[in-house]
């Protein structure tokens, strides 16, 4: 069976790699050999052994009836969307990561490929190597699943278990990301939540079975978060993560990003570094939670090469996923009840005492500054609470 | 479509439960309603509903074409291999939690299933809730597994958590465990290491696609554990858990269970009471671990049903698991290398000191007795070491 790799970056070589490096296991699960004849990439390798199947031209790959299945692994939605939909309609099946195509059209690539007897599979688009989607749509399919809690951003968790471990503050934490190679040169969708919004709103589709728009989900990044926040977390004897949480309760879904501060009786507080995890409640299945590397070569690359062994044993035959294209409406994330730690001015001490439920306040030695963890509340009445105040930070907190 | 319930105990009842419970977000998977059409017990239940779709004879269910899907829930080899058989003979699919069975059996019923153009399904078998069997089988294809390391025995760890929480000793742990439904009256199987050795097979087998035998693992159970080692392992800021290992090396495979002590640098730390976590360690995707419920009645119905969703979406096909019937024969687990928790006579600790490799001394004022924890070595070496040694206790350990 012949594949076709779209895109030789940091995937697409990475699935390059892993197919010859396992190549007689993934053959004895595929039922047969899978040969890598094309990579579709606009650059030149000169002197790599992928430049025996390089091609500039997409054209060669869409029209060899030899090519079976595409790995569709260069991210973003175009040229991206045009070829995976040329690709499905020529009976290809595609296995992809790029989770910006899936989150915004995942339900129309889904039903073409349905028409088309053939398949669109995405495992690798959340959470890299950690089996998730599968899980959800093939295994989790006898609950109700009523939350799925996670961190599946691995650039902003590293950021902000750096920033915790040595004190650095967050342009010293990205720029060391960024020279390790877990943060993009421009990072703005990893840090201000866009990629987790994307995953979430994968997360969120699926367990629907209908569309759920990225735009409509609250997010907020971790570029406010200081080395001061920090530290009041850490009197806490908590930390700050970048939560992506889908809740469904009376019929209603809530979906949000945003930076929570979480103690160790959250079994996300021990997902560190670029790890990602994803905590799932089921209504029969209780909490399960699935955990791993959430990015790089090799552990993304496994998903896209799971999804392709998977396309070579369904040939011609459509697995179903159930993603309508309406559009759900998501219910108002200050509808939920959380506490919320608060620094402001100390000339407002008083006034914040008078107007908020404080339940604890937190010194950390910073001057000039009153901090405090409101009671559990909405964000609706914090909001109404807090209006006459200046706030210097606010991040929601979860410490019961 | 309609299903037929093999035994009507914690399980069955439970599988009974979560179809009626999820029913139309189940038939949405499944593509058309589940209907239980029979329950297969020797008991009466009077008055409950179940009582309408009881029935006491197997040939009921296997002389009704229209039950096209069989839940195997009634444990034990006897007559539930027979059963199986039969079902899949006809063509109907099963979906098991009975590890006894697919431990002993997975392999030819597999390729009955096969033959037969139905399936056989038992995600149930291993971790309870826990999606890990599909996982294996369907997501991590694209990985030589180097290693799975487990808690799979939830009976077992609530005895060791509550040892640890409350300093019981193993008796009164059992007991509170037997009272609170979470230890069988017969509890032999679990605390004897026999259940954990079993799913320990299972993966095993999966993970090499060929036949491992049950009684070929190393197994150690958690019924010589003291007050003491637990009260030891504290002092090394450790806990003692009843760990399944699977290490493949060099064209080898290690399986063992046994306790373990480790400290909250490994993963399963944190596992308490009774859940169940496994990791696995894929060359490609690195780390991962898969967290849950082990065991309970809807954890295991969720993971049943969801079996029972996929053989109905996969009605006359086939679904492909590779499991030859050649028994693999297993590597010596002396070969392998760990540090060893060893307590001895206060008289013998000379004799200790200049025979074993100690890394560490440990006092947890324990009179009459030396406690020492060894440097890293072969089981091979410990033996010959301490073979002078009268050894109070003697357990592994992982503490790097």
């Amino acid at each position: 069976m012949n594949i076709a790799i779209l895109g030789y970056g940091t995937v697409g070589s990475g699935v390059y790699e892993v197919l010859q490096m396992n190549r007689s296991y993934i053959a004895k699960c595929a039922g047969e050999e899978l040969n890598v004849k094309y990579v579709l990439d606009l650059r030149e390798f000169p002197g790599q052994p992928v430049m025996k199947v390089l091609t500039h031209d997409f054209n060669d790959i869409l029209n060899d009836p030899e090519v079976d299945i595409i790995a569709e692994v260069m991210g973003g939605e175009n040229p991206a969307y045009e070829f995976t939909k040329k690709a499905i309609l020529a009976g290809k099946a595609v296995c992809t990561s790029n989770k910006e195509l899936v989150s915004k059209h995942g339900s129309e690539l889904l039903r073409l490929a349905e028409e088309n007897k053939t398949n669109y599979f995405f495992e690798a688009s959340v959470g890299g190597g950690i089996p998730i989607i599968r899980p959800i749509n093939r295994s989790l399919t006898a609950d109700d699943i009523l939350e799925i809690r996670s961190i599946i951003n691995g650039t902003t968790n590293y950021i902000l278990t750096r920033m915790k471990g040595d004190g650095l503050d967050f342009d010293e934490a990205l720029k060391e990301a960024q020279d390790n190679g877990f943060a993009e040169r421009n990072p703005a969708a990893d840090i201000e939540g866009l990629d987790a919004a994307r995953k979430t709103a994968i997360l969120a589709s699926l367990v629907n079975q209908t569309q759920v728009e990225c735009d409509d989900i609250y997010t907020e990044g971790i570029t406010k978060i200081s080395a001061a926040d920090i530290a009041y977390a850490s009197r806490l004897k908590a930390k700050i993560k970048l939560i992506s949480l889908i809740r469904r309760i009376d019929g209603k879904t809530y979906a949000s990003v945003s930076p929570l501060i979480i103690n160790n009786r959250c079994q996300l507080y021990n997902v560190d570094g670029v790890f990602n995890a994803v905590m799932v409640k089921g209504n029969a299945v209780g909490d399960l939670m699935f955990y791993g590397s959430g990015a790089g070569k090799l552990p993304t690359a496994s998903a896209v090469v799971g999804d392709i062994v998977e396309a070579a044993k369904h040939r011609h035959i459509n697995v179903v996923t159930i993603w309508d294209p309406e559009i759900l409406k998501l219910a108002d994330i200050d509808d939920l009840v959380y506490s919320f730690f608060v620094r402001v001015p100390a000339a407002q001490a008083e006034n914040a005492k008078s107007h908020m439920r404080i339940d604890v306040i937190v010194d950390a030695g910073i001057p000039g500054e009153f901090a405090f963890v409101t009671e559990p509340m909405s964000g609706r009445e914090f909001k109404s609470r807090s209006s006459e105040l200046e706030i210097i930070s606010r991040i929601r907190a979860e410490l019961a």
